[in-house]
């Protein structure tokens, strides 16, 4: 059964976490987890291939963002905001609070 | 004489802002920039070549964090800190704060 690798909290990384929330796909999927959490990954696709969804999962699991927990079949995901609140206290409530002027399905389109 | 182009306040992209930040040596910028401001860009180039610092402040005049002006012979940087906090709440503070455990100097270096 495949296991997700996450780093521990104290190996997060400050560029890596701001490099994970640069990109307005991973934004929607953090601005997602953070109204409902955990969802699988399909609900997140958002109509891009499975191949670029995971390639962005894997960026937001490395910066210590995401954690991937299977269940059964599916792959659960939520997001270490008590994890990250500790390590970066305030950082990923401000850029969340900053992104809620832009709609979220805005951020889910691949660019055009 | 050159002049340097500035996005306005409410031209400034949150996810602009957030790549900018995400590089170790445009974070040193910052934080220099966060304790004595302005600063001509000499003492910031931390060894490197003038195109690599060229690039790297115009990625932080385009996302809005950094302004730079020409005064005399020199060209003077200081931090959209004001603009910045009154668009993104928290975020610059929370981002300055985090990065204080990073040694400054570690940060100013090329990747080795």
């Amino acid at each position: 059964m495949k296991q997700y690798e996450h780093p521990p909290a104290d190996a997060f990384e400050l560029t890596a976490v701001l490099h994970a929330l640069a990109d307005p796909y991973r934004l929607f999927v953090v601005r997602s987890l953070a109204q409902v959490q955990p969802q699988p990954c399909a609900p997140l696709q958002a109509g891009r291939p499975k191949s670029s969804t995971s390639h962005h999962f894997m960026v937001l699991r490395k910066a210590g963002i995401v954690r991937t927990e299977v269940v059964g079949t599916a792959h659960m995901n939520s997001l270490r905001d008590a994890e990250l609140e500790a390590r970066f206290p305030g950082l990923l409530v401000s850029v969340l609070n900053a992104a809620e002027n832009i709609p979220l399905e805005a951020c889910a389109q691949p660019a055009s």
